[in-house]
């Protein structure tokens, strides 16, 4: 089972973060040099993906590589994803496709193959959209090597503007979706205790992820929202279990541009996003403590 | 406005659908010559999407690129999809890219960047999934060249179990989305009196189409369904104005794989897709006569 795999590396890393590879051109120290130069660009958004893996490999169970960032590349950058998650597969990391996919059972099972099927994209997770219902999300079932985070709870501003909305039968939307998802998973529990379906819920609503652990106690948690989006340690946590698991938090922005902080003034990027790394796992396993 | 552009087209070829170009490895005519070899198949689907879209462009005013069966065959597979967009737009049709991209807003930028940016993927319209609301949303407006189709009522059997659950305020979850996508297309209405914010609404749910038609007067409906998922022409065009107008039915299956069929034996393939997309006019036309 896949979940019981990052479980595992949760556990032997002791910490429940998860690294995201949003690596816009932007973020790259090197970017006033490049500006513009998108044979330059390409490069070395890879080698500061392989700079990072190489570097937190050891203490971080996974990556999150959002796909947008290298559509917005072309087919080039297509490449340049599919030759990431290769290296942090290689290098023994947990791989998400953070993709967001949803459609129809048939479309969805061209997805399934996009990501699950041993081709160029090949992950251990993808998150999905399950505002199709349960035929688009079958498709990624039944393969216990692979798992999906279907969107609940979403971290960002706008996203209770459907999410929050109250149903007759007393839940709201995302406490809806959140039972779909459950259900989803009822057949795929591993050893660990939670399900190779898991939903994503952010860092920034910690109220309703509480109530989100108790509807839904054998779903794992994939948490964004922590430091840049504004999500602390404690909120981002609020959704673990009494014994401090079931969920990992995503940081992307706080992990890549780490060499732009006083903190890690002096480092190279690379061990600044270490460095980071390693401030993030104890701010979270403090967290879990005070919990 | 892009939305006028597509008005007009449908106008000038008296054709209110769009064909899909899902084209699956099995759908072609000669797969079973190449069934298995792989650097056969990707240059095969871009011949025979090229032979459709150079025979339908005078008669039919849109192609809808499904990309999960490019993604499905990796980065060549990708490159295929740009081909396949970067050919339909040279020979006129206005094309939308079917993703049912979503995600929050700094990552909805990239996916705009990706389809709207003028790069490989770039496309007149895009569908978009709301379920993370406006923020995820904002960053495909604004350019009135571009556009979008939000799922609202979609035409999978399973659909409706979030889409139709019922909240406080008496309106449906597909309602209530309806009401947002309504919103977000408020201010790019065009000379038609449709909005570059379109919707995606099943042909397998007419009379919900119908209420929906009610409820989003200027959203111009992007309607998939018909044919090899089950939706006649009436049900299809339910959600059209009392005038015909307002939406543009997607057929895939039923043109690519026409070929097959008893009716267009003795056809080339091309040549069966193209009199599959006359008839599907004319089903179309004397449904919305029937109206």
């Amino acid at each position: 089972m896949i979940i019981d795999l990052l479980a595992d590396k949760i556990k032997k890393t002791g910490n429940p973060s998860v690294i995201g590879l949003d690596t816009a051109a932007e973020y790259l120290p090197d970017f006033d040099k490049i500006k513009g130069k998108k044979e330059d660009i390409l490069p070395a958004v890879l080698d500061y993906n392989v700079a990072i893996i190489e570097k937190i490999k050891h203490i971080v169970p996974a990556v999150k590589v959002q796909i947008a960032y290298y559509e917005a590349m072309g087919v080039p950058g297509m490449a340049l994803f599919a030759e990431t998650v290769k290296f942090a597969c290689k290098a023994g990391m947990i791989v998400i496709a953070d993709a967001k996919r949803n459609d129809i059972g048939a479309t969805a099972t061209q997805y399934s193959n996009a990501f699950f099927g041993g081709g160029d994209f090949d992950s251990d997770f993808l998150t999905v959209n399950g505002y199709l219902g349960s035929d688009g999300i079958k498709p990624f079932l039944g393969n216990e090597n692979k798992g999906i985070f279907a969107l609940v709870k979403t971290s960002n501003p706008s996203g209770g503007e459907l999410q929050d909305m109250k149903l007759e039968n007393g839940f709201t939307v995302y406490e809806q979706m959140a039972k779909l998802v459950s259900d989803w998973g009822s057949t795929s529990i591993g050893k660990c205790g939670f399900s190779n379906v898991g939903a994503v819920v952010g860092a920034t609503y910690p109220e309703q992820a509480k109530k989100l652990r108790e509807l839904m106690p054998h779903t794992f948690f994939l948490i964004p929202g922590y430091g840049a989006q504004g999500g602390g340690a404690d909120g981002a946590v609020a959704g673990f279990t009494a014994d401090g698991k079931g969920g990992i938090v995503n940081s992307s922005r706080g992990i890549l541009c780490a060499y732009k902080q006083d903190k890690y003034k002096g480092l190279k990027p690379a061990d600044a996003a270490y460095a980071a790394s390693v401030d993030m796992r104890e701010d979270l396993v403090s967290a879990i403590k005070r919990k």
